[in-house]
């Protein structure tokens, strides 16, 4: 395969792009657009090429699954084949990929025959039945449920963090590496290179989680119920047992022994592995708000040693995938609308914490989309090194 | 006065007792209704009483000065006479109260003729210039503003807290108490009891807040925004400069040269001030997030000894003014909507914080009224320590 390695433009699509269903989530995202910044390396420039991998979606009619297909798409991802697969239940229906039609099929034990890259996001029991059924007949899986995460021996690699872990595992040799948790990519995006400069010994973690991390059902509750609301109707409650419109809530993962819930043991527990480190001591708080599709995050972190405000900034700024948004005169700081449907990670309030008597604290605010950086697009980086 | 001592009955009125602008909003408050647990000492039980005192409202058509009526009904507070003030725009205006119609009267220096106690939340400057006039003339004014917060000699006061604080100070006496800033009363309602049972020498807060901490208009461009974005049209941003529905960002409040806005630091400073100690080490992220009106606060405490969860539940759950909704099983914690319109701050997501080695780490997450306990309620139990 020969690649033609050219600069990045890495665009999000305008609105007139995306599908009538888009349009609406396109309203729900309205802000005023900055320009998306590439992120890291975006040196593939293809497309539909003979001698590019077969590639495989598993879960196409998910949140997840149809982000893959516009990031493929904007990262112009080389490929010879694409197959979409899903469950019976999408079977037969048609999505278009590149500018051409495709037949969603059913997954079943044959589907992976001939695939050198699928990718994952249709749930963990899916992953855990498939995945390593795909693996064995020679499909390298970037898999995004938490079905392999913790597995020993399978990589969980962010792009910009820890490429290396990916080992010289190529598309079409069989294996599976996993995508890690959203709330995890998105700290460690901001986090790492901090880390990587002076140590992070402890951080402390609160979360406000997108709808988008409960899938496209919970974005579309999300929406109904605002609008039952606003109408005085009692709002619809089947995704959720409460009300989410105007409202917050304890993330709805289950809840263990020690009172942390799935969702931020992950955080804890990926944080360790991604940094190759037992030595990193976490707690986190996640909680849902009503905000679509992206994440943020209030970190405080505690240092190996002391670093000042203008070298994090500098360390942040030049951070691959990451962009400041840390204006203090004009009150200006990431906003999950400015992470919407971009690639990178925002970064702002860098303030030391006045809380320490020493000068190793350090406080972040961090905005990343949960369905982009924090699935698909991480997804497709992974893919990216498999080349 | 005679004072008849009567057990509480402090029920939020149901939504057809409220006015035609309350039934909009109580529509954005929609949710499963929990039973109002009467806040520490509600023993007045008088209404209007020959031997009461006269009380002014300054600041009576802002969402605050409504939110006075509605506290001092519910809690049948004791007046002999009510004076309705605000600025030109709104005198002449009629307000209902008990019963009785009210016509605002303007704001000005002859107001406090023969008021024993006034209740301020007019603003800032509002406070500085009438605050000590009104003193001066023997009203006992209980200010919501900062105006008077940080001034030596002036109480700040959480009646759950610190109510030694006010001394002697009645009604009638002349003098100035102010009212904690929403946040700190919120937070402080949870981390008191446990500051008092074990010490707490730090606390990393991450705050969700409610647009009421904006006033009325912030709620009313909430919801003129969500209305909006759902249609597809361009937010209108006259409150803040930025798109609110189905968005969040870093609290409004100016910053400083630390990179902590001053509603950061009034949590830290007043914190201080409320414990009467140095000794606590505070950093807050300040963020308002798409809710209308109850502020929750993700809690990280580091303690000065050890304490199991158990304790801590039950130090908490005997707290005054606090109620527990901590259901592992069930996924069931705090949420904004649990909070709204009733006078408890409620905690939840009680645990030891697993990233410290030692047992002397707390998380919590509480959710408070910010209109009411974090302004209305709590400035109305300030006036009963008065009486």
């Amino acid at each position: 395969m020969q690649l033609q390695l050219q600069p990045c433009s890495c665009q999000s699509p305008s609105p007139r792009h995306l599908t009538s269903s888009s349009l609406r989530s396109a309203a729900l995202e309205q802000r005023r657009r900055r320009p998306s910044r590439p992120a890291n390396k975006c040196v593939v420039r293809a497309g539909k090429t003979a001698d590019g991998p077969t590639v495989a979606i598993v879960g196409v009619s998910g949140a997840v699954g149809k982000e893959f297909l516009r990031v493929l798409t904007e990262r112009n991802f080389p490929y010879k084949d694409m197959k979409m697969l899903a469950s019976a239940r999408s079977a037969g229906k048609q999505v278009d990929f590149d500018g051409q039609h495709y037949t969603v099929e059913e997954l079943n034990e044959q589907s992976f025959k001939g695939v050198d890259i699928a990718l994952f996001s249709a749930g963990g029991s899916i992953s855990k039945k498939f995945g390593p059924l795909a693996a064995d007949q020679g499909t390298t899986v970037v898999d995004n449920s938490s079905a392999f995460r913790m597995t020993e021996g399978v990589p969980l690699i962010i792009p910009e963090v820890n490429p290396e872990d990916i080992g010289s595992l190529k598309a079409g040799q069989g294996g599976i590496i996993a995508n890690p948790n959203c709330s995890t990519i998105i700290a460690l995006m901001a986090a790492t290179p901090i880390h990587k400069a002076v140590g992070i010994k402890r951080m402390v973690i609160s979360t406000y989680q997108a709808a988008s991390g409960a899938g496209q059902a919970a974005m579309d509750e999300l929406e109904l119920q605002t609008r039952e609301v606003l109408e005085g109707k009692q709002p619809t409650t089947q995704i959720f047992p409460f009300q989410y419109a105007f409202n917050l809530f304890s993330h709805n993962s289950p809840m263990g022994p020690n009172g942390y819930n799935e969702e931020e043991m992950k955080m804890v527990k990926e944080t360790k592995k991604i940094w190759k480190t037992e030595d990193v001591a976490i707690t986190a708080t996640c909680i849902r708000v009503p905000i679509m599709r992206a994440h943020a995050e209030s970190l405080n972190l505690e240092l190996a040693s002391d670093l000042s405000e203008s070298k994090a900034k500098e360390i942040l700024s030049s951070a691959a995938g990451v962009s400041l948004i840390d204006d203090r005169e004009h009150n200006r700081f990431p906003t999950p609308l400015d992470a919407s449907n971009n690639d990178d990670v925002y970064v702002g309030r860098i303030r030391r914490d006045i809380s320490r008597q020493d000068e190793c604290g350090l406080d972040l605010f961090v905005c990343g989309d949960q369905i982009k950086k924090g699935a698909a697009l991480n997804a497709v980086q992974i893919a990216e090194l498999l080349l």
